[in-house]
């Protein structure tokens, strides 16, 4: 049990490390943490993107894009099993006096190396259509 | 390699029955599928739902309300490793002469006795906001 909490708290750091990143426009710490199969949704693609090279181009393309003054990671839960955990959260962004309001999916997978890379990722907003 | 497309199609197949169930207002296929960890996002909930109890609550509120045509699963992809599968895939539903458009991820579990169960479900529009 004890172990299983501190695989926990390190998925919630890892993730944690990698938002700060990026709400300050820098999409780095994700990049290094998509494993190469990764797959990903969010609410302004027409379809899944499917594996890093994807992901590398679209992130490349909002470096220095984003800018969030302040977050508040709510309820994060890790269910863990094995090699395998799945953090999911509800996440509250405030950006240019606006407040952005999210579901979180990341699917981290623990690698040989004993690293943990995120294979899956879904952010959608909450209640789009109010 | 020969299994892991055996065991794809399987949980491509469970999430087709489920589906199609749930298309003709029917929840249960979904909620045997569930395990009791399950966690759950869809778009028009405030926050994340924990638990197959509360699963059971909101699904069984919404039997017989659901009344979807026609569905068209748009290149579902199976994310294998050991006992877990994470099913990626685009889903155009027609209802009511409206066009629905999602994103949705399952993370299935393999259990003790063979069987996959769901321990996460996302599901989001496509561009919600245009």
């Amino acid at each position: 049990m004890e172990q299983q909490e501190t695989t926990a708290a390190h998925i919630i750091a890892l993730e944690c490390a990698a938002l700060e990143g990026w709400n300050r426009g820098n999409p780095s710490a994700y990049l290094d943490l998509y494993a190469p199969e990764i797959t990903y949704f969010d609410p302004f693609q027409e379809k899944r993107f499917d594996g890093i090279e994807t992901m590398q181009v679209f992130y490349e393309s909002l470096r220095g894009q984003i800018s969030v003054e302040k977050y508040e990671m709510i309820d994060p839960t890790v269910q863990l099993h094995d090699m395998t955990a799945v953090l999911t959260y509800n996440l509250n962004s405030w950006a240019g006096g606006d407040l952005f309001r999210w579901n979180c999916t990341e699917v981290f997978r623990q690698q040989p190396d004993g690293s943990w890379k995120i294979i899956h990722n879904h952010w959608s907003f909450i209640k789009p259509l109010g």
